[in-house]
């Protein structure tokens, strides 16, 4: 459809939007490192999100950009933080704002950036102040919250899949819930079909994560732009773990626990041993039927909505896209 | 007057209000230092403030609660990052919570006050929200600017006046204007005696940190609460240190850095030594009339207000005895 750009152009629109916003200058050792994590990239998926879902609705991406704004800026504020309780040295192929400068820059660059992604809302008339500001904060408690459980996985030898789903949610799903609202939000949608984006976006944001750890094990490199098996070496639990671990019984399992949380095993041999049982138990499998059902729930929210038959298609088609990692 | 409480019972109100409402219990290891540092007491001077103006103007507390716990919470999050980023293991006679539990835990924790503090103003209908949320917002990016000029300071040998003035202004005193001005807020007062009551507490909580570090260095330990003298062992750049090194010449000067900058001198020789040139530089009675400046400025603001003139008699009676330490 014409009045769809590509995706690079709403790339340049944020891009452009964020320098001329961001132009904090004192005290310098407060908004430097701000600017620079905010000017080191990604993939810009959470205002790309925003953008689109406006331009599919109103052919126009400039109401927009502050709320696509908003969105970015905070999860820039969750990597900062989360950067520092990680102990993470490098993202995006560049140091953290931990490693460049220390943790306690990245504590306070990182408490501003929350509070700019608050700041940058009032550019909206009140109506839609409240909206935006009250889910921005909905959803900025339960990120929180699913970094809290991610960070309470790392301390005990088993977790429920149950416990697994709700912290990809909070930690993850409900940001990309949010970026779909927010977009409705500002095309003036009703609130029937702006609740509904949330829950689409939640669905992928699901079928997004589990996707991401599979392509962790089993993605390629160049393409994944990280090394595969980081998740393995981190001993994390992620669904393939959990999957895997649930299915093994007595020696089997003893033996995978042993191989999983050893420090001492060659990298390598790890990771294809780990990849080896994380296929054999179906967990694989059992990860691409769960991708495929939650990117089911999503098109069906989608066909839910009040809206034209075609604007259906073009969402469904670009969150698809969005999932294929084709964006 | 008679709708006037006594102060312990603006607290007790405030102390049931934040027991109800800080009811988050899982996950545990997310909310458990939250509820820790909350109800570790301290002066809840802010809470009280907001109280305070909203009972002389409404004979009212219970509209104001959620905006006075709002700046308490938000008040302990700038408490639970700064406790961080000093490395400090004690507050109000507890652990802090990076000591008690660790960095990880004060981040996150830290994080989630910020955002509850937000959630909590949910409770006002939209336009009271729009004004609170958004000053709110105004405020904490300015206290974050505060904290950095502050941590600033202990780089350089040397800091200007007017920077310390700045710095103090945002690192204290515009919360403490916050709190004024959400008392008049949530009073339903006019536009103009909203923004003089933000300039109001401003005045006075400049003049309140001048005092504090009057009072750190020569008030009475049993009623200041603190150990005597901690700001020279820290080697704070409060203004009796930057009046006094501005003043001196020479030899006098180095001198008085050497003592300063020194961590080899004995705690009791040095603290006394650093006080008589604070004394003997007119330092002392340079911030004794600073103070009495600032709230003088405060009295005239309220002043100009459109009340009752015993609302302006009591509004400035209270000031007072909060600048005299009586509440």
């Amino acid at each position: 459809m014409l009045y769809l750009m590509i995706m690079k152009d709403y790339i340049q629109i944020f891009e452009d939007f964020l320098k001329k916003e961001i132009n904090y200058n004192a005290p310098a050792n407060l908004y430097e490192p701000v600017k620079y994590i905010l000017d080191s990239g990604g993939k810009r998926l959470r205002p790309l999100i925003v953008l689109y879902v406006s331009d599919l609705f109103t052919s126009n991406t400039s109401n927009a950009t502050p709320a696509a704004a908003a969105l970015e800026i905070f999860h820039n504020f969750t990597l900062a933080h989360d950067d520092i309780m990680d102990n993470s040295s490098m993202r995006r192929g560049k140091k953290t704002i931990n490693s460049k400068w220390d943790n306690n820059t990245g504590i306070l660059s990182g408490d501003v950036m929350l509070i700019i992604s608050y700041e940058i809302l009032n550019k909206y008339d009140d109506s839609k102040y409240v909206l935006l500001s009250k889910k921005l904060t909905e959803t900025s408690r339960l990120v929180c919250e699913g970094q809290q459980n991610d960070m309470d996985f790392s301390l005990v030898k088993e977790v429920l899949e149950e416990d697994y789903f709700n912290m990809i949610e909070n930690k993850t799903a409900v940001l990309i819930g949010c970026c779909y609202m927010f977009g409705g939000i500002v095309s003036d949608l009703n609130t029937k079909d702006i609740n509904i984006l949330y829950e689409v976006g939640k669905n992928l944001g699901i079928a997004f994560q589990l996707e991401d750890d599979l392509l962790d094990s089993f993605g390629d490199e160049a393409k994944f732009g990280k090394k595969i098996g980081g998740d393995i070496i981190e001993q994390k639990k992620t669904l393939l773990f959990i999957f895997t671990q649930a299915k093994l019984n007595g020696n089997q399992r003893v033996e995978f626990e042993n191989i999983f949380f050893s420090d001492e095993i060659q990298e390598a041999v790890k990771i294809n041993s780990i990849k080896t049982y994380y296929e054999s138990s179906g967990a694989v499998d059992y990860l691409k039927n769960k991708v495929q059902e939650y990117s089911i729930n999503a098109e069906k929210l989608i066909n839910q909505m009040q809206i034209d038959t075609n604007k259906k298609l073009e969402l469904i088609k670009f969150s698809e896209k969005l999932l294929n990692r084709e964006i």
